[in-house]
């Protein structure tokens, strides 16, 4: 029975229906929700919209840990009941919507955002509405498959909704809560391998706070899993021979952790090390752990997994239940200032693996916005990885939409990686590792390795005339340096004529 | 007696002049040397250039700690004997060389150099040239004047040469050395106050590697200190302003250490506290410590000062040699990967203030590269401080070249720090906290209150163009982003006719 999942008799009274929690929000509340690709809150935000659908005119401001499911993000972006939403997020109507200038969107790096929010910087923490597995007997909080930004958010909150799911309260102890104090009385995080404990079980929280709980029998709306194909795979290949490689060359010691961004790219490369004999003890240190890492813990070959969610596929999701148990002395989900903290990935010299939208000759990186003005998704926890990791790559498909975009272009139409902080640039082609190259070498090398054969004369011959024209450390032609994304804009194909 | 510096008598018999010193420095020799602003060889350099007027044809690969004087970067560049150089520097005829190709030069963020070169990334590290005042009993080196690479480059050399400065020994007991372990063996940097001393007051070093010592008596070319001009001073007193009055709202603890950047507007900044009553207690932890340092110092205002280097005017070194006891009390000079150090700074909460070349009306800035393809100096600790700093403040003028020049453009013509990086953005005219704030009303404020006003009309005719044509989150009209800086190209002036 869910009403069992309240250990803590005092809050038993709290019990109630989403129609009537949701009238702790208003318009203008500044609603903090759980959720981090999974965990998100699913009945809240249906209420909402409930109301929308009566006439009710009102707007919120939604601050999640990162991207939710349709039944967030997606209902409520509908609706038109997003004022603001911060940060990353993946939902397609949320995303016209805030590209429309309709719903106000910042997009922080991941690894900052906890401490902003106790900070005040993000304004009053009107209410909290979480997803948890459930309430501890001293009333402190158990969460589902994300922990995110939620303990501080729980930690701020004036109000908290509970929302407690029916998956399995066996999660409990999967998570690992520490929310460091904040400068300039900060401290050490003390982890120093991906599967160290520094926290607690549990979120702490005040039941005081606590304004309602409503029984969730809602599931996470599960990935969409696809088999790896021809293009994740060969990138997912280089990779993995290139640090074969630098380890059997000793430029590097071996048993460095993994991080990998979220989508199919990513799951290729873990899926990668199935196949691979000379990988056989691999330590993760991720932000989002998908079904590749049950694949490996199933193998023997993971020694600690660490993440600040999982999300998984149907049938991953089942097994993962099943065998909970089991996986659960593998995995460690952590509050994401945690699992993508500069201090930590630096330390343990992660080798970070995230996925860009487009990269230039010169190695700076776009993973946020298409043509330069409209957002895709947001930075999420890429920067923090790429930047601190000890080794980073950046990989991408080389052309998008059939062939009509190239994914090397010859000035990326957005920054949000630069020279500065990205190592390796890898597509389906082939690899490029930046860092004893000067910008010039690195150009020529990315047009012949990385770019698509169709593309390789167009950047050329951009590249020549800007080394010739303009000159310089990284030679551009200012008038010219969009050209490609120009092209695309006024014919639909990047392609000269 | 200069000889007394060397106190492990063992290396007097390697007491030799320059000229056959650097018998060790051939064709495609790895130099690294000493030097963060400061501190770098003096006599090795010239001894080369006299080999190469001679008609010897050679040409190293120079690694520094960051920039140094002409002495150095100067003459090796002006006489053609560089064949690579790492990292930042500053030297106006080797900034030519590398614009021209005729150098080639990578830039990487300051604290991550010494781990690289550590792990082999570098190259064989073939000899190491070093300035110190002193060499222990035990063998090891006390530093002049800057700490930078040093520690790693000494302790990775093949071969060490050492010019022993006429600086005063009793510099002895300033330097903090620690190298941290590498990944994935790296415990935490037990930095907890700007101040703290983690290591030892030498550079350890195996005395078999030395193979020649020198006697210099020359100085390291000194800063020429510029009293702040109008410009400066009103960017300092908007900063002060505003942090003084996030404290007093209670949005930001006192006490967060200070760090800025290098040249008059970073110097300004830190004067503008000598006028200040409220900010009675100063912590610094910051790269380049400057003459107004010592000014707080002096006043009874700084708790410590952490840095990696010291850069005084003549004036300003004649008054640090004769007290020095007193400021050794509160300066700590450490290497740059600590003094940089992500970890240490996102502790710490450091308030960074850094210059930009050029910033956009989005808030991406420009820290390196001149109309997009020619680099200035690099990126230097910028990106480290300005990345991690609890709050960070890019400032430039808001003009350049006696006006023809705007520094807010539509979009910066290269990116160095972006939009999830930097909080708030300050110019003479005045200041923009972007961080509640999404990227158009950021773009709205940015135009109307950091711009000047000979450009605000036609930044905002950009914008509104932008935001009707191609909508969307950060809107640009790619064809033409760069439009000012063609015009300047064009006609030597951003302004419209
Ligand atoms: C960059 C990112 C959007 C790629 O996502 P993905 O799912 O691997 O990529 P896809 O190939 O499916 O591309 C997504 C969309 O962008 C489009 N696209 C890809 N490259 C493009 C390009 N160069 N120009 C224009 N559109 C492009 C694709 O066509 C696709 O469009 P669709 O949704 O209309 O089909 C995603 O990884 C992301 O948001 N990254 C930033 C955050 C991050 O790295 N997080 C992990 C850190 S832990
Ligand atoms: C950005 C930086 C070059 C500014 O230096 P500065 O000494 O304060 O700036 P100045 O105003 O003297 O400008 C330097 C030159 O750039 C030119 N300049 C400035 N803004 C310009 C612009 N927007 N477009 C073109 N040129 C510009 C100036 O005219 C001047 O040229 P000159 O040398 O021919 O006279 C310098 O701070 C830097 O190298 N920063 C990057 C590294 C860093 O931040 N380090 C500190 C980290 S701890």
């Amino acid at each position: 029975m869910l009403r069992d999942r309240i250990r803590f008799k005092p809050l038993m009274d709290k019990i109630t229906d989403a129609d009537a929690a949701c009238v702790h929000i208003q318009n203008g509340t500044n609603v903090f929700i759980s959720g981090f690709t999974a965990g998100y809150p699913k009945l809240i935000p249906q209420a909402l919209v409930r109301r929308a659908e009566k006439g009710e005119r009102f707007r919120i401001n939604l601050f999640a840990g990162a991207s939710t499911g349709d039944a967030v993000d997606g209902v409520l972006a509908e609706a038109g009941l997003v004022s603001w939403r911060r940060p990353y997020m993946s939902n397609r109507t949320m995303r016209n919507r805030i590209n429309a200038d309709e719903i106000r969107f910042k997009d922080d790096h991941l690894s900052r955002l906890s401490s902003q929010v106790r900070d005040g910087g993000w304004g009053r923490a009107h209410v909290a509405v979480v997803e948890a597995v459930a309430i501890t007997r001293k009333g402190h909080l158990i969460p589902t498959m994300s922990v995110g930004n939620t303990p501080t958010y729980v930690r701020e909150a004036e109000k908290i909704i509970i929302e407690i799911s029916s998956e399995p309260p066996d999660l409990e102890g999967i998570h690992d809560i520490f929310i460091p104090e904040d400068p300039p009385y900060r401290m050490p995080i003390p982890i120093y391998r991906s599967g160290d404990r520094i926290g607690k079980p549990f979120i702490e929280m005040d039941p005081q706070k606590v304004t309602a709980i409503l029984f969730s029998r809602e599931e996470d709306s599960c990935a969409v899993f696809t088999e790896p194909d021809t293009v994740s795979r060969r990138i997912a290949e280089h990779i993995l021979d290139f640090v074969e490689h630098e380890i059997k060359r000793d430029r590097m010691p071996s048993f460095l952790p993994w991080q990998s961004g979220v989508g199919d790219v990513a799951n290729a490369v873990l899926s990668g090390f199935l196949e691979n004999d000379f990988f056989h003890t691999i330590d993760i240190y991720s932000e989002v752990l998908q079904d590749a890492v049950l694949d490996l813990i199933d193998m023997g070959k993971v020694r600690a997994a660490s993440g600040s969610a999982m999300t998984l596929s149907h049938k991953a999701r089942t097994r993962f239940f099943n065998e909970l148990y089991r996986y659960k002395e593998k995995i460690v989900l952590r509050p994401v200032e945690i699992s993508n903290s500069p201090e930590v990935v630096r330390r343990l010299g992660v080798i970070a693996i995230n996925t860009a939208i487009e990269v230039d000759i010169y190695g700076h990186v776009n993973s946020t916005h298409v043509m330069g003005s409209h957002l895709m998704n947001g930075i999420g926890g890429s920067g923090d990885f790429l930047r601190n990791g000890a080794l980073s790559f950046v990989v991408t498909p080389s052309t998008a939409k059939g062939g009509k975009i190239s994914a090397v272009v010859p000035m990326v139409s957005h920054v949000d990686h630069n020279e500065h902080s990205v190592d390796v640039i890898v597509t389906e082609h082939g690899l490029v590792d930046t860092r004893p190259l000067a910008p010039r070498q690195v150009a020529e090398a990315v047009i012949r390795k990385c770019a698509h054969p169709d593309y390789r004369d167009l950047l050329w011959d951009y590249y020549q005339r800007a080394v010739r024209g303009a000159g310089g450390h990284e030679p551009h032609i200012l008038a010219e340096a969009f050209g490609f994304h120009e092209r695309f804009m006024a014919t639909g194909d990047m392609h000269s004529r």
